[in-house]
């Protein structure tokens, strides 16, 4: 749509706030409003600083549930906010919409994306928080992202979403029987937690939701089919905690394909297995559910990498020589108290922002007292982070969950509860989101409003 | 995106249900899910027929409420339900995901839109309901529409909330103080209720909704602009209501241009007036409220077209000559009591999807007692159709809207709260869809999904 080119998503200029304390407040750049960029911008809303919060979405997106956005169980208003919204009584904080496509460590500036005809946008920074979060990894094989969307974005959700939904109504419309069958085959590539949910969604979709919605076709029919290409699903879990999983997708229907890797992806049909025992599938809907790397903002800081491309910080999460800058979230690679890599979830996010700014906060009270840079003379008292294990959850379907809390395991019901729990009460943290479709009556007497998602944005 | 080109629309071949009953029951085909279409189908609930309902779109869109959507106050899944859902306890009747392209008279059959390496795809029908609706109308200046998107599909609404909302988010980034003129600057051509909601609603997000979300600007700053050609805004009202309408607006600092036709339009600018006094208006989003078509489906009928490329229809609503096709809604040009064209309002195509079902119940049952076609002999038993005039509503904002029962008027609060009550009323007949997002957690005890909706379908 032609349209758009006139709407980039980026503007040339980028006005700072008039500096209105003496000597002008140090400028804290947070880059990323995911639960990591998020919690940083909510713990520094005291600092004596200018903050600014870039996002390339206008929204925050409650990541956890995109799934069920996915399989159609939720609108899109219910998991995503307005940052402008969350953030709208911290005075000392202003939201950017805006791309960041690199960091320049010597000069202490982040460049922004602009418009063709535009000229290189930079923006200084003091502290810099860097929270880009994680992207979906095709292993090299970018070509399958078209017949196989991740569950990153909520463009990628709703694809999923239209796609699902697609396939039954074609399955209805077809009268070729092998034809039909492809589209209500659903192939779901990744045994982790994401892949996990997605198979058993859809299952209880084509099970329940839709039972009565169609004459030509029975959506109970729907196979649905989840590819590992390692010997059990949820391998962060316990093994006992697989079973369980296993057995409540098999009872659901699903059908598990373990120590299956995928070699191939085309339009509507897939290649798994190994050596002389490859199969072919084919499905009207492939998700994938494989692997995520981290933002490619890592790269721009000439640093090596780790694993997954992320950016080993230092305990106190700062970046090695750059105290001014911290690394949080999916892009940071720091090490547990066990010595192993902290996982992408988003208690470790939410946890590291916090911190973050904690030793910012510090930093810049010393400063106070002390004088000078607060980055050069009060990063002796940064504090070096330790995370909380919230444990981990992961649910299947209807009353069907597992979880695991160091030792201490649970699944089916009770596990399922406390999911549900969990996710409520952070839905309610987020301002009542479950109640977001009464907002249009609400907004006549509020003047408040839930729905202000620029979904088109970042679509290609 | 390639992977849409791999999932088309429409598919190849078209699944009748095997005729249950003996003798085949006849086929009436019923095309476009809007209230028309919609209405028609549940009347026919009961009817020994198979009953086909064609949408190129998955859900029924409750219109009256869109511009909610364009201005951030509803969720899509607010106003959009699936078609399936709302009639999936009505056995005889298929629902199916089609873009219909054409009508054939003569045989009996509408042409249904195909992928381009398939061929042509028909469907017969020994009755056919034509309740298409209409599309913005630009005057021959198609090429307007790029810059000035208007109201009438689901994506329509969402390109407005996009461009609105991104239009603040560059004001705020904007150094250059024209360019951020321009950015808050809102121009909404058409003083119709479509016209007068956009300019009342949006007036309100710049001067409340948003007013604490921004740091280097001030949403109120905000200019609204309406522009209308006629010497009043709606002008389907009486004067005097237009006039209270016009202080409303201004009360909410919205500009009013009258007696001011557009002559051009242009990225983020247009040109509006008469003669010598034509004026320029640089604007960061263009909303065209300003004219309706009905659907081209009507050109395909070989009939001649009245103003707005309606059919006109027989008393009955039948077409001339053909006792077996019925045109409701938006595409009929049927005349009034009062011998003028009815509008192309909600209550005119459900009272007319109504009727022309009932038309067809009667002379499927006379054809049950005398035998024959029921579409030949059945038809003296049509019924003329006489619309009962339900009002016209328009609102302005909070608290304040217009509203004429033949020469009964209300304005302001009153009529207001009768708008309320008669949207409150129509979505709750709806399934409660003031409750969607509370969907999420009730799905996991009933089932159900609210938000199943192809929201990128139709999208260009």
């Amino acid at each position: 749509m032609p349209a758009i080119l006139e709407f980039p998503d980026t503007v040339s200029a980028t006005r700072p706030l008039d500096p209105s304390s003496n000597p002008a407040p140090p400028h804290i750049v947070i880059v990323g409003a995911g639960f990591g960029g998020l919690y940083a911008a909510r713990e520094l809303r005291h600092a004596r600083a200018r903050v600014t919060l870039l996002d390339r979405r206008n929204f925050h997106l409650f990541q956890p549930l995109l799934y069920q956005v996915a399989t159609a169980a939720l609108s899109p208003g219910n998991i995503a906010y307005p940052i402008r919204a969350i953030l709208r009584g911290q005075p000392n904080t202003q939201v950017l919409l805006a791309e960041v496509t690199g960091v320049d460590l010597a000069a202490r500036q982040i460049v922004l994306a602009s418009a063709d005809d535009e000229p290189e946008n930079r923006l200084d920074y003091d502290c810099l928080i860097l929270a880009p979060g994680a992207r979906d990894s095709y292993f090299g094989h970018e070509q399958w992202a078209q017949w196989a969307p991740g569950l990153k974005s909520l463009e990628e959700g709703l694809e999923l979403r239209r796609r699902l939904l697609l396939a039954f109504e074609h399955a209805e419309r077809e009268s070729d029987a092998a034809r039909r069958r492809t589209w209500l085959t659903v192939a779901i590539i990744g045994g982790g937690p994401t892949g996990v949910e997605m198979a058993g969604a859809i299952a209880e979709i084509a099970r329940q939701v839709m039972r009565h919605d169609f004459r030509a076709i029975d959506p109970a029919e729907t196979r649905v089919v989840l590819i590992e290409a390692g010997p059990r699903i949820l391998p962060t879990f316990a093994p006992e905690l697989s079973r369980r999983a296993e057995e409540a997708l098999r009872q659901r229907g699903v059908e598990l394909w373990l120590n299956t890797p995928v070699t191939g992806i085309d339009a509507r049909e897939l290649l798994a297995g190994r050596e002389h025992n490859i199969q072919s599938l084919r499905a009207g809907l492939i998700v994938w559910a494989a692997g995520v790397q981290a933002s490619a903002l890592g790269e721009s800081l000439g640093v090596p990498l780790e694993r997954g491309g992320r950016v080993r910080v230092q305990a106190d999460l700062s970046l090695q020589n750059h105290p001014e800058v911290f690394i949080i979230g999916d892009l940071a690679w720091c090490a547990g108290d066990d010595g192993a890599p902290l996982p992408g979830l988003a208690p470790v996010a939410m946890q590291q922002g916090r911190h973050a700014a904690g030793n910012i906060l510090r930093a810049l009270r010393a400063a106070e007292t002390q004088g000078g840079d607060a980055f050069v003379s009060g990063t002796p008292f940064y504090r070096p982070f330790h995370y909380f294990d919230k444990g981990n959850l992961a649910t299947i379907g209807k009353a069907a969950a597992v979880g695991q809390w160091g030792r201490f395991k649970l699944w089916g019901l009770p596990a399922w509860l406390v999911w549900v729990g969990v996710h409520i009460r952070y839905l309610i943290g987020f301002r009542n989101r479950l109640l977001v479709s009464l907002e249009w009556l609400w907004a006549y007497l509020t003047t408040q409003r839930a729905a202000r998602l620029i979904t088109h944005q970042a679509r290609q």
